[in-house]
């Protein structure tokens, strides 16, 4: 038996995410399901990042166990002749039976596309969020300062989830401008339920001039999710890339 | 009763183009309809270009005659609110009565969109034309310089068209690459049926090797549709501007 690293790269707008759940179309299952029909095998696949419904991915990683013949850099080429257009995996490659894409220390690269202009571009809904109010990208710079490093981000996560250690580090965070599209670029070693979701609307607040800059210390120490602005809207966001260290 | 020129944005993923057909879904139909809901009047648009089915635009350009109190600059807003989310009207404005988008002269710009890698992004299948073979950028700008000015197009004009008169001047046609995407920009006074994806389809002939670049000065000399590429899909396809001279 060997183990399969692969690098996943999706539409996520006809999704209800990656993880498998019952009755929906989810990444995951189509994987599944696709890949077992290929290697005549019951593959089973374990995801790095657990995306939400309407998220894309650029670069999210997978792996699964397989018997299969076919060497492991041909199985991206084989697989994609049988997915549908909207998933597409990258590469394929064998790693050691003890990776375990959530369980080795990664850094992962999202952006938030904001299209901020008078009047919305159709062939841009899918992947951009539309706001119609002028956006003080100096201010979200300004804001986004505040979030570098190693802090408890329990402001910026769902109190939907189940985790209760809600301390990460965050590498970078940049706001970017380029003609009408404001771009929230964040790399992290590791997210919360929704956080980059909630950075993004929060930063969005911050823009249109509800909350000042330093509001935004006052937040993150708060570690109350009442606190930061709203989930940003999911086809904004795009998990871009996972690099795991050596 | 005046007269409205509207610029339109649409995604023409899920359209058979612009121009009204019996029973199919076009743009024309659905502006025609929210207009005639809006206005509370019989609405009429007639377009400058009428897009091929898959083809998208940022900026069709279409008039319509109405007595609405409407004042004009707002009409855009309004019908915003009506229209699907596909469709976005950019702007409204009053002009002469004597205007009309099809026999004035003008400029329009299109451009053909090329995602040319070993694997396709999903993002990105409705907006480019996905090329898994390299293509050599400088064979196709060297090819690309035979079609400007004005010429006989009859090569690169579909056999299914109407049209007598196949002379068109090109006055701009660049071949551009950024990271994986090819861009070919081209303004011209007016394209036949099928005229920019046909050359788009022949610059990628040239681009794969199939042509020497110094091909393309044989095909349009020919005046003969077979000399030239198949026809690139419709999707790589936008019209970006239509510019009125005054």
């Amino acid at each position: 038996m060997k183990r399969i690293r692969i690098v996943v790269a999706y539409d996520g707008t006809n999704y209800c995410g990656w993880q498998l759940q019952p009755e929906k179309p989810t990444v995951e299952l189509v994987l599944n399901r696709v890949l077992s029909q290929l290697l005549g095998e019951d593959i089973k696949v374990i995801g790095a990042s657990r995306t939400d419904s309407g998220v894309h991915a650029r670069g999210n990683v997978a792996v699964f166990d397989t018997n299969t013949k076919i060497p492991a850099d041909k199985i991206c080429l084989a697989v994609n002749q049988w997915l549908p257009e909207d998933i597409r995996v990258q590469s394929s490659e064998e790693v050691g039976l003890s990776f375990h894409p959530r369980r080795v220390n990664c850094s992962k690269t999202y952006e938030y596309k904001i299209l901020n202009r008078r009047i919305a571009i159709p062939t841009q809904r899918l992947y951009t969020t539309f706001i119609y109010y002028n956006l003080d990208i100096v201010a979200m710079q300004q804001a986004a300062v505040y979030l570098l490093g190693e802090h408890d981000f329990k402001s910026f996560c769902s109190v939907k989830t189940q985790v209760t250690d809600t301390v990460r580090t965050i590498h970078r965070l940049e706001v970017s401008k380029q003609d009408d599209v404001i771009t929230i670029s964040v790399t992290g070693n590791g997210f919360l339920y929704n956080m980059v979701r909630i950075i993004a609307g929060t930063l969005i607040e911050v823009g249109r001039g509800a909350y000042p800059p330093d509001r935004m210390k006052d937040i993150l120490e708060g570690c109350d999710r009442s606190l930061a602005g709203p989930t940003a809207l999911p086809q904004g966001l795009t998990l871009l890339n996972i690099e795991y260290e050596l």
